[in-house]
């Protein structure tokens, strides 16, 4: 294939067996790469109803065919597993410079299966591949394990790593990497964890070049003018990185405040939080992934009075989820929460919701401070959140039940707490945004792919565009085609793998992905793949036996309780009309009323085993 | 049919044969309504290449199945025929009450064929049809045709009429109602002129329901609402009509002025021709078409210096187009300018481009006075202007050239003009914008189903809404899949037949079509209809022999020369991204790389015929 792309390490840790393999190219057309190829080998190779923890479970990490190249943004790794949190089909994406160097060492895909006896790690450099013990590794944070590996391999070396939490199986693990980012969704870390898996290490010299490269530079020239054009970019994101959201969340009455209960913040701390205010009082670094011309990484050191000096990377998901959302609002205290769930490996999105649905439970009386291990879990008792975030990494207590995430936690919690859990299949709501003033941006939550995902479509953007018939975020009116559309679209964007804070249009990315890989896909097959992703992980969903219309849906809070105050006061997402909205999202792509795929919609994309296997 | 639905009016004025019909389930499940039920009747029953004023030519008049209830603002009309301006298919829709009217006299439909011995009307009264003699009528203006009739049937009497403009075979006359409304675009008065056909008179009792009335009634509701929430309504054109629309282009640079060669007005001309001014000034009155809240029309009473009071609706198009387009800037000429046209009952766009075409051409040296019979064609000169309007509707001297349309003219007066002649296949670009600043929406010019048309898409409200990644009003990325998917939207809009100012989600309009209908039409067919009918219209152009590639372009001002002031200043439309995104938009719609539309994707749509015929 043009630039040497599609070549597979394939490594089973029970056996020690290392295999190169190459990627077909009919594979490459059909799926390109990414999400597309973890997609395609989770269907083909994982046992209908495998334990996510059981040796046979499958841990992919992929880049794309323009990962590494001096496109701008294509640095980006993808690890996909069935995820210990949710059951179904898990990625996440991590930045940094993972992706970029897994290419310079000689791979586009890694697929991980089995459990290693003892603890090790994976160290591949320049195509050479070794299986490493890690003894001396487990047990240590992320923080710490980065150094180690760093000292040993130079800084050159990239790293990603599971932290106490992986280790410990916490179902929200996370793989980290560069200490501020990780793969944070879907508890992947805890795979790595299970199959004793401690980190894996890259070095690599080789050059990432595209196939076509003058056409490839002409339009690599493009996207560079595009991003420098956008506003959102620069006066946004280049600025203040993702923090720029939080004047937007309060001033649409969408932020997300002790759980889910209120859209607005205090003015005061709206204020402290902002991008701005913190930019000027703390003056963060800039941190850019691999050839990126927007670094939205904000690393932050901050004298606090309580921790001494610490250095730490405080985004939005994370400032409002350990903030607002628990009832913290001092900066301070967040970035540190932040800190300690970064070292330990915890996903920031699902270790909030923990924490802020058991402060619930515990104000209403539903959990009392026996259950909390004499914890007084009230909101904004940071105290207790600290101590809390530490036992769930180790699983003490009643942090281990928090460890099991917000759906099982309601399961044993019971007496109707699920009508406040905010998860969707079990991944918990981020904190961009309180649906019930972004209501098709909800009922994308409901149908994505892993869960109660903000990435999985564009259709918030759509409707907080002010485009007269379909922007009335308040309507799920006009929802289900965007959501169709643009979760196609973001699922080749996600295989490409592009950043999602690059906004380039499709064309772009399909002229790069043509330049790179020296063919001339047509965009009605690039977005063809798209569909077909989403399609083969439906039918993945289903066939795990997992997913049906009643889970295509929102906890009770959104449809039962109005946002009490603030521009968005007053609404709430209506049943009728969700299920209405679900009808046609389901027609749209092709599947019965009860959300199972058609075997003719499979079959036309080219997905036979599938549509033989779940196709209705 | 539900709501008893489908009764069509077939005329044959050689023969003065009148027929009732029912249009079948079958065809009412194809292609609903108005715009559809044109599309069909062209495509089956004209013999290809028939010259649009021979009598076999028929002109279609229709409404939808929602038309006349109390649905908000579904009370238009389409025309329909093979164009004499463009010698493609034309659509044209008339707001006011003849759409309901027709329906509460019993019909949904009508057919005109043939030729009249001598001028006639149509008179249609609860189901009975005559033709009448129309020998007093002929030569009369609109507004005296108008009068004549309500003093013959009443003012309840709904009339579609034309004036001398029609008579006269221009080829861009209208069809004129209630004397501010007009089916404007693509000459089909001048069909109606070529039949002999002065009028049509409808006078009806019936009342309009729907089949499910209290379904229908429950979304009519939501319609409102939607409506009253909808600040483009509400705060734009509800108060300042469609001159809501003359600050935002002038903020934008994409105003129309001296034929499009800048893209703003001086800032005093700006603020005296824009809506709120004119409010202040004028004071106009407010006029609803029936049963619609929004109440975009506008008839002012001016008291003018030089004609005395005059009572006239002057909208966005024909106040850029008579307006700053020909060097005008006094509100005062251009409303005079605007009656002249609708008494003459010629389309305001059409008549700009042409004036606005010569004047370039007279400025520019490629005409003299000698050409013009002694005018000196100057931007600006009022007077001259007057004269060559009067001079087009009645075909003298110059004006029979300009009658022609701004195609023909460059034709004949050749030496390069073509390069700044603004149309698409012979129709004249709109005020609504200069694509310069507004590119995806140039693109839908290029390839829309009737010339340059401004209603065929809503690509430009996507890309003037600052949604990121497809935003960028200066590009073409992204645009294709928006205009392909947004002009099928526009089809069903349009075969309902829905105003596009209700600015009411795809849902809603369906919702209404099955309550009206008693139907479950899904989503997917309800787009299926949109989309096949774009198909069959082309298919239909294709085999007139008229469209490929080649048209599907745009002229070369906007390739060549930069708009030179303003927030839109140094740009063009890259002739390159064109090719690219046409290409791209062709794949999309399954035509192949000459814009011929493939086999497959018309026996796809059900449109075996056009397969045969013309599909490749």
């Amino acid at each position: 294939m043009g630039n040497n792309y599609g070549r597979a390490l394939r490594i089973d840790l029970s056996t020690r067996k290392i295999v190169n393999e190459e990627i077909g190219e009919d594979v490459i057309y059909k799926f390109i790469g990414g999400k597309g190829f973890a997609a395609r080998l989770l269907y083909d190779e994982l046992k209908p109803g495998i334990d996510p923890l059981d040796p046979d479970n499958i841990l992919v990490v992929a880049a794309g065919p323009v990962t590494g190249t001096n496109a701008p943004s294509f640095s980006k790794a993808v690890f996909a597993t069935k995820s210990p949190l949710t059951y179904i089909f898990a990625d996440s994406y991590v930045g940094g410079t993972l992706g970029s160097k897994l290419r310079s060492a000689g791979y586009d895909l890694i697929i991980v299966k089995g459990r290693a006896e003892k603890p090790v790690y994976l160290y591949i450099n320049d195509g050479k591949v070794s299986i490493e013990d890690a003894n001396n590794l487990w047990g240590k944070d992320v923080l710490e394990v980065e150094k180690a590996l760093k000292n040993k391999y130079g800084e050159e070396a990239q790293i990603a790593s599971i932290g106490p939490a992986g280790e410990n199986l916490v179902s929200y693990a996370c793989v980290c990497h560069q200490i501020y980012r990780q793969a944070g969704r879907g508890g992947i870390g805890a795979v790595m964890g299970s199959k004793n898996l401690k980190a894996i290490v890259v070095k690599g010299s080789g050059k990432v070049e595209a196939f076509d490269k003058s056409k490839f530079n002409k339009v690599v020239k493009e996207a560079n003018e595009n991003m420098r054009g956008n506003k959102i970019i620069q006066e946004g994101l280049a600025k203040f990185g993702t923090l720029t959201m939080v004047p937007m969340a309060q001033a649409m009455g969408i932020a997300i405040v002790r759980n889910y209960s209120n859209g607005v913040m205090e003015e005061k701390v709206a204020e402290q939080l902002s991008g701005p205010e913190i930019e000027e009082k703390y003056k963060p670094k800039k941190l850019a992934c691999f050839r990126c011309p927007v670094a939205c990484e904000k690393p932050t050191r901050i004298k606090t009075v309580k921790w001494g000096e610490i250095e730490t990377e405080t985004e939005f998901e994370t400032l409002m989820l350990l903030g607002p959302n628990i009832g913290i609002t001092n900066y301070q205290t967040i970035a540190y929460l932040g800190l300690l769930c970064d070292r330990m490996g915890m996903d920031t999105i699902q270790t909030g919701n923990a924490l802020s649905f058991a402060m619930e439970c515990y104000e209403r009386g539903l959990i009392t401070h026996e259950d909390t291990g004499g914890l007084e879990l009230n909101f904004g008792n940071e105290q207790a959140v600290i101590k809390m975030v530490e036992s769930i990494a180790y699983r003490k207590g009643f942090g281990d039940i928090l460890a099991q995430g917000v759906r099982q936690l309601a399961r044993k919690i019971g007496r109707g707490s699920d009508k406040f859990a905010m998860h969707v299949k079990g991944l918990a709501f981020p904190a961009a945004w309180d649906v019930r003033g972004a209501q098709g941006h909800g009922l994308s939550f409901a149908v994505s792919d892993r869960g109660a995902c903000h990435t999985s479509s564009d259709v918030d953007f759509i409707e907080f565009s002010g485009a007269p018939g379909i922007a009335d975020r308040f309507s799920l009116e006009g929802k289900p085609k965007i959501i169709k559309d643009t979760e196609d679209l973001a699922s080749v964007r996600e295989t490409l793998i592009s950043c999602i804070f690059n906004f380039l249009p499709a064309e772009i990315h399909l002229r790069l992905l043509n330049g790179a890989l020296g063919k001339d896909i047509s965009m009605g097959e690039f977005l063809r793949v798209g569909e077909r992703i989403e399609q083969l992980i439906r039918a993945f969903n289903v066939r795990e036996g997992k997913i049906s219309r009643k889970e295509d849906t929102l906890p009770d809070r959104v449809y039962a309780e109005p946002i009490p105050e603030g521009p968005s006061a007053g609404h709430t997402i209506s049943r009728e009309k969700f299920e209405e909205a679900l009808n046609i999202y389901y027609e749209l792509r092709g599947w019965n009323k009860d959300g199972i795929p058609s075997k003719k919609k499979l079959e036309e994309l080219g997905l036979e085993k599938a549509a033989e296997e779940v196709g209705v």
